[in-house]
């Protein structure tokens, strides 16, 4: 096999083969193709695209450069959850412990957050003590115990995943849908759950600018997933507005932490219950109207929150957090933005609110920044909400940045807005 | 400016504007731009190709990544040929003595061979003494005196262009109009002679395979060159057979010095006096068939075989080669090919036989392979002879390879006739 024939293969829509395909992950993974010729290939894919068999062997060959886990030995039947992320994404730190608290094993690796997307590690970072980089059997103890745990992601899991992505994220190449697909697919198959739950975003805050695109995402990943042996299934949500009210590391777990009180509802509550919901139903737990009903008790009669408390306190963090979350990083500055004149809220660009957040301290711009864990942005306005004159429309917070006029100004142009 | 931004707008296929252009050739060439970027970038350029404007941007951008060549001392018109290549192509060294035998001057810098096609220094080479790594000064000198000379490529000459062809070659991106065009005329106009005549091959052994794709790169060219100032003219020409009958080093610089005796006429010598015709009218030497009229006669009488003799001399090598062929290399082994039966030739496929050359030692498969000068085929026949039993069809030779099996398997098999 000669890597210049598969990128003209490629580049004329040929199909490669399943040992094609192998040859060529393993090769870019282990360094004998250089880059240059990883990157000529992988924009060929963005043009021509991939067929799904093409797909399917990428993402197994991606998955097999690395470990694939055990995850036999918990007695449940074991569901994972991926979104493809947005800004104030902070489900899994609520359907994971309301799932768990339903019966099924909800293990997960997570990933830090780069550009203006939040990681979910970063934010569990900001609990006291929380400690991320668990070993396997340390993680598998837990989710034995409490039925959830978050750690982050090893090395050893699709080291040929963690390289290509490097190498799209700089030669224009991530906007691909079978490249996407592989990515998360393959990460996924690799954790080896029983069942995937994936929440496919789209709109303003997330990568899929539409419905559509995110819906061909989505199927694709379903099959993908199915194809492996999986029970996969995809939803399609909408990511146009920031998810919650909260963005930044330690306030979002705080409103994670409210959402598990029972004190907060709307939109993130509705989401989370919907996840949560599909996630016991592909687990064989009851019908969808069933499922959904023992995921509000969860929440309700506080057994989420208890598993919360518990795997945060096994992970070496303060559980104190989820009865108080003053507990939690405060900022030492903060900066309100009113409203000038009574005004009605038509929509709110999550990206560029994501952007004000990274301003503030709260994300990286390259791998290795380091990150403020009290920054963020509070949304007091949603979309179609009417808001009178000199009403908080958010709250900026900060540590590291006491002026707030650059972020100020881009958190306001997000928020588009009539007079009445 | 930012790479990245550059590589999705040619994906997007939005225009990249002049200083964009020039940023990005600028900084692949000096390293700051590295190759997995570049390479991404130029595959989009073959999905989605560049506008005419990009393509004079990138194009003079290249051509000013090192020297042009100051050609006004020569007192006389200077005129330029390059040809797209192929096999058995010795125009070079039959053209520039017939023109400068004319009163134009022809100072040429040319390269090696590389797979199926020779390089016009290689068969220079071949001419014992020959030097070809003259300075622009001994160069020049030669111009002055004979009119014509011929050297190798100096790494002054748009090093742009010898770096993107590199990583091109490996990373499956050769095969784009615009790329190909900015590679031939970004050197062309760093030679910077004031008259430019293209010789645009189509056919089984040019790059071009249709006549439709060698026009449109034709006239793209020649749009390229007018732009920049030059008198620019394209010649698109057949490739299918191999051009003459002598394929290799020097048995091609024995077959240019029998058609400037006089000796030889055909398909090749009517293509020589086309090619020179055409250089002498863009010089303004009169009309088309007038100059026609002047570059047969700068044959018949000896002229232009005077002034390759001088030249030869002038750059170190024997001149009396002129005169006495057999005092070129010679090879140790030869093999007829015979025919059969009685046969008509309905095709000889150039590039199978340039591979069956290749194979004989007269070409080489990786830059830096060593060439055996002596190895070749000659052709006896052509398309639309017939062939009696037991004539011969060609005779393979070479120094380095008694074993002509493969070579002769490939060079029968080149051949497609059907029985009378």
């Amino acid at each position: 096999m000669n890597i210049i024939d598969i990128i003209n293969k490629t580049k004329r829509s040929e199909a490669l083969s399943d040992e094609e395909i192998k040859w060529l992950v393993a090769g870019f993974t282990d360094g004998n193709i250089p880059d240059h010729q990883m990157s000529a290939w992988l924009m060929a894919v963005c043009f021509n695209g991939l067929t799904e068999r093409e797909t399917f062997s990428l993402t197994m060959a991606m998955r097999d450069s690395g470990d694939v886990l055990d995850l036999s030995g918990f007695g449940k039947i074991t569901v994972d959850k991926h979104s493809t992320g947005g800004v104030g994404d902070k489900t899994s730190l609520i359907i994971g412990p309301a799932a768990a608290a339903c019966g099924v094993a909800v293990p997960k690796m997570s990933g830090r957050g780069l550009g203006h997307t939040g990681g979910t590690i970063d934010k569990l970072e900001s609990i006291p003590g929380y400690r991320t980089d668990l070993s396997f059997d340390e993680f598998s103890d837990i989710v034995r115990k409490t039925g959830f745990s978050i750690i982050s992601q090893t090395g050893k899991i699709c080291p040929a995943d963690k390289k290509i992505y490097s190498l799209r994220n700089v030669t224009g190449t991530v906007d691909s849908i079978p490249l996407i697909c592989a990515s998360i697919m393959s990460k996924k198959l690799a954790m080896n759950a029983d069942c995937i739950l994936l929440d496919v975003k789209y709109g303003s805050g997330a990568f899929m600018k539409t419905k559509e695109e995110a819906q061909v995402l989505a199927s694709l990943m379903e099959k993908i997933g199915r194809y492996a042996g999986k029970k996969c299934r995809a939803m399609i949500t909408d990511m146009n507005d920031p998810l919650g009210s909260n963005i930044g590391n330690a306030l979002e777990v705080a409103e994670a932490v409210e959402i598990l009180q029972g004190r907060k509802k709307g939109v993130l509550y509705e989401l989370c219950m919907d996840i949560t919901a599909n996630m016991l139903e592909l687990a064989g737990k009851g019908s969808l109207s069933e499922c959904r009903t023992m995921a509000e008790e969860a929440v309700s009669s506080g057994k989420a929150l208890d598993i919360l408390r518990r795997t945060i306190e096994l992970q070496g963090g303060d559980g104190r957090i989820c009865d108080d979350i003053s507990l939690l990083p405060k900022a030492r500055f903060s900066h309100e933005i009113r409203a000038s004149h009574d005004i009605k809220i038509l929509s709110v660009n999550s990206s560029e609110i994501g952007m004000a957040s990274l301003i503030l301290g709260a994300g990286r711009l390259s791998a290795g920044d380091s990150v403020d864990m009290s920054a963020g942005i509070v949304m007091n306005c949603h979309a179609g909400d009417m808001v009178s004159e000199g009403d908080v429309l958010m709250t900026l917070y900060s540590s590291v940045c006491s002026d707030f006029s650059e972020a100020a100004v881009r958190a306001y142009r997000a928020v588009s807005f009539c007079s009445i």
